[in-house]
């Protein structure tokens, strides 16, 4: 309660309402992942923070920043275990890289300090500071603070490491560069457009990253893809695989008779740069290396896709984004099974942005696109979502409202959790009876999305052709703040 | 996967679906409250114990068992670090008595007989099973199981506590009798109001309670006030608290210059059962020992109110409801600020069950509503629950409109957190300004409680008077099924 009065004299902190925590940590996770720094949430004790991690959850997996503020109860309240009290810390622990409990007003301000530079480090880091009562309502000392402390920077990769990559290079021999974080998007990127330009080297991305730079004029960057046979398939041919700011490829979840490791073998992994290091700094030292730093890159060229026609399908929706998506908006993806296999239609759009989940709990997308849509508040984004995750975190859709946020919510309806049929078949289950059916459909009942996004004041249309599925999103870009376009499958 | 096949081929166990975990481990608290035996939840990974934490947290400060099932990557590929990974021992291990991480299909069985008799001891408890595929999909040893393991029995309280009680009780001094969890019904309420009877002794509750059996005909007990000064005042008086499955009061949150411990100095605490003790029997033997096993004890008459009218404020809403509610009904109740001082209004209504939050975390309401109703499918459940809580766990509408649930949602809608308001002025943090509000304030965008009853399948009506709100509820009573009722203040 001291904390909210505080927000009252202090005009440089902005605050958001949210009406569920994971719709709070998921916004700070996409106003990260736009600004590259920490936004904060405050949350209610232990259960508070819980209701919250499966997006702190994703946001680490995503090195998104964070700082995560947990009010407690006062010291002198604590010992007799009032209803609200658990461990906090216990709580934290597994999905924060920090956490700190305030000890007094008086080391509150540079406990505070620190959790900020914790977040703001490379890469981000999920920081908890837990924040009792008493130390919101003592009086601070007025001793000046000591000097705050500074956010970890980038490392810079040995020259050793250099030279081992540019001969793998140099040898000609069939070699893939997986780009994560930082280096799918503005000087890194393009850099490693230049590395691939000046050698055989292909450009590929996981099936999830935290944020690409795409589209028309960008350096492209293929996807592996999702499923077990198709990501063998695509690595097969690959002697070499080059990782930077990730680690090699892995598939989503194990299957009976299937591998965990997804290159061939015979593979050789080596590591150009660690997740604590500077991708652009890296490409820098290798175009040196391969004396090659006046290598132009190959870019994306624009690809004018005409507004599809007719059935709603995988790749009619790719064509109808690919022709709608106007110039540097965002795209915010969990569309699991309706958008993953189609997205590559999308490449040739004028530029614009890609965020996926990096931790797979679902529930992600509407609350990062609101985060996005904080954090830029000149672009729009479209969130892209199928209808039982959309479920999950669905109480973003008033905070969109409330802000009047530019977000254009795309629920895929299939009605179905569409993924755990192809998991079932995938996991060697069998076909799948009535019963286990009953727990994957979602259809009884049916949920009505236009009232849905009514309940909560946002306008909503639905949609059953690819044109008009193009024309709501052309529409929607129209009138600033929020809409919801049902896409009924 | 296979766990969901096999669910297919054993029709002794009934699967419910639900859209949100938290939905589904408060739907096993309710469920556990009216059948006093644990329900198990199915979860995926760390993040979807997470997301069901909040209500596991509400659900172990209720003592209720509960079995959580936690899906988890094969032994194989957890070394890989795929993108779900999460320390989920680390995550269950606050809010569980019991973590077990099954090894293989030959000991799966066991395991799981284990987790269903801890959660099925006196007190209730959290079992957490995490289930790795390859444990799911191995094939199992034939050979028969260990005999299961055995829950825990309610224990015997030692004979000289007794005694130490029996003297108090006879000392004549004034003496209040809390009562909790088992003892606030069935026959141990019932003995405890004879105890009372033979003595000039005061039952009470805490002002939460896991569940009471009250209304007409039921043995009365007087509930202490949530508000420090009037909990302070109603126990001023009292030379003894004697605690039965509980501890002594203590305020919800500390604020400064306010005590955390509710009793008067000089007040006497004792225990007569701890929480892992019987009270039926408990109460038998201080009937013995004060040689009154054959006193009669005092009920609640029955007191018919008159449907209320007009303005709908507590009162009135507390007249309509001790009206409307019908005989052998439960009555979830989450209203906080509306319903929280009124609830003695309802006192002499039909018998009834009254089921309150333990744990403190905000939307518990509507998912445990959804477990009683599932427990019970021939009483209705009435779910009191204010508008800011109803929109942590609101995903609960569509099982219960999936499942035709008899479950009556009352919204109370302020719109606002209109706690917080109240805790702000509490915790002295002065008149909240216009940024400490908007953050207090959930009426922009206005909920339309309709739309969103609509979204979900669940027909939905506005009240603004306390008769149209007494004929909703009656109404409600008449078909099967749920509905929705919006409360407009």
């Amino acid at each position: 309660m001291h904390f909210l009065a505080a927000l009252g004299n202090n005009p440089k902190m902005r605050s958001v309402l949210c009406l569920f925590e994971g719709v709070a940590t998921g916004a700070a996770d996409g106003w990260y992942r736009m600004k590259d720094k920490p936004a904060s949430t405050l949350l209610h004790l232990g259960p508070g923070l819980a209701n919250g991690l499966a997006n702190i959850h994703n946001a680490k997996r995503a090195s998104s920043g964070m700082v995560n503020v947990i009010g407690e109860h006062s010291v002198s309240h604590l010992k007799y275990d009032p209803p609200l009290t658990s461990d906090i810390e216990g709580l934290a622990r597994p999905l924060s890289h920090w956490v700190r409990r305030a000890e007094s007003a008086d080391t509150i301000g540079w406990d505070a300090a620190q959790a900020a530079a914790k977040a703001s480090g490379h890469p981000g880091q999920i920081a908890t500071l837990i924040l009792p009562g008493d130390t919101s309502w003592q009086q601070a000392d007025a001793a000046p603070m000591l000097p705050p402390p500074v956010a970890a920077h980038r490392k810079a990769p040995g020259a050793a490491r250099i030279e081992h990559i540019a001969r793998v290079l140099r040898s000609g021999e069939p070699t893939l560069i997986i780009l994560a974080n930082k280096a799918t998007r503005g000087a890194a990127l393009e850099k490693a457009g230049r590395v691939a330009a000046a050698t055989s080297a292909k450009l590929g991305s996981q099936f999830f990253t935290a944020r690409i730079e795409r589209g028309a004029g960008r350096v492209p960057i293929a996807r592996i893809p999702y499923a077990v046979a198709q990501a063998t398939a695509f690595l097969k041919d690959y002697r070499h695989v080059i990782t930077v700011e990730t680690k090699e490829p892995v598939a989503f979840f194990a299957y009976p008779d299937k591998p965990s490791l997804l290159k061939a073998e015979g593979t050789l992994v080596h590591a150009l740069v660690e997740e604590d290091e500077d991708s652009e700094l890296a490409f820098d030292m290798l175009l040196q290396a391969l004396d090659a730093t006046g290598t132009t890159p190959l870019v994306q060229p624009r690809i004018e896709t005409p507004v599809p026609k007719g059935a709603l399908n995988p790749a009619s929706i790719a064509q109808a984004l690919a022709a709608a998506l106007p110039e540097h908006c965002i795209v915010v993806d969990e569309s699991l099974t309706t958008g993953r296999e189609s997205m590559s239609l999308t490449m040739g759009a004028l530029p614009h942005d890609l965020i996926n989940n990096m931790g797979g709990s679902i529930g992600y997308a509407t609350p990062v696109a609101t985060g996005a849509a904080l954090a830029c508040p000149d672009r729009r984004v479209f969130c892209m979502v199928g209808d039982g995750s959309a479920m999950y975190t669905i109480q973003s859709l008033w905070t969109q409202a409330r802000e009047n946020l530019n977000v254009t919510t795309i629920i895929f309806a299939n009605n179905s959790y569409a993924i755990l049929k192809a998991e079932y078949a995938n996991m060697g289950a069998g076909e799948p009876g009535e019963r286990a059916l009953s727990m994957i459909d979602i259809d009884k009942p049916r949920i009505d999305w236009l009232a849905m996004a009514k309940s909560m004041g946002v306008p909503g249309i639905a949609v059953e052709t690819a044109e008009s599925f193009h024309k709501a999103m052309v529409d929607s870009t129209r009138e600033p703040g929020p809409c919801l376009i049902e896409v009924r499958l």
